[in-house]
């Protein structure tokens, strides 16, 4: 059954779903983030199917978030890496890890955290209003009609 | 085909991809949000077929981030409201509202915006450290285990 596409909604949530509902793409983007390059290192560490993990890392170089690069001409051989664009999908991933810790873990908490590579103090990540760095909250919000430019 | 499913890994971000990977999902979650709270006022909003609403809403509910409330006796008639859960989530469609207009649009940029409901401001979410209220910057940053507690 062909799904439903989002990714021509005026709604920002809507096409990034659209991109995200692919299950496997954010931790294919998770990879990337940490340091994997090669299709077989991403392959081995995901356990997923080689055939799915082609078409994911296609459709990501086509949205402009990974660039495939050859590295080797002879056996022609490939990496990927985060464009500019794909880099700063990193929020969404961090929003996802902070809600994941807070709420999918049983008491003892998530085995995993976010550290500062230099310092290893844990991180925390957080979503707040840009202008005043206070948390977001929902219910002080609208959506609304862009102002014109 | 039966998919992976990713919501036992330790990964927070891989537990909170199994839900989000559900299409739909966030969308219904961010109708929520915006305060509808009726099936059938949610099914006109997203055009989305019955029974796939049906089967997101009963997960957000199995999930704990959605209560169903019977509003009327005769007929009976039901009310989605979200839970602390399920508002805590908020950060993660932030997130990505932020990232989807950024970069899923043209140079006219996204015809929606998040707005103070009172002032008519205009906000951007960002995600941050929660210590220093510095921009999250996956280059300064590892995955480590978790400090016994």
């Amino acid at each position: 059954m062909r799904r439903t596409k989002f990714d021509e909604w005026p709604c920002p949530i809507a096409r990034t779903a659209d991109l995200i509902g692919d299950w496997w793409t954010p931790l294919v983007l998770r990879d990337l983030f940490f340091g994997l390059r090669k299709f077989d290192q991403i392959q081995d560490e995901l356990g997923i199917p080689r055939a799915v993990l082609a078409q994911r890392l296609d459709r990501l170089v086509t949205e402009g978030m990974v660039e495939k690069r050859q590295y080797e001409e002879r056996p022609p051989r490939y990496e990927y890496r985060l464009t500019a664009k794909g880099r700063d999908f990193f929020g969404v991933l961090a929003a996802m890890w902070r809600w994941g810790e807070d709420w999918l873990f049983d008491e003892s908490g998530a085995p995993m955290v976010l550290k500062d590579r230099e310092t290893g103090r844990v991180i925390r990540p957080l979503v707040v209003d840009q202008e005043t760095g206070e948390p977001i909250d929902v219910r002080t919000l609208r959506m609304g009609r862009a102002p014109s430019r």
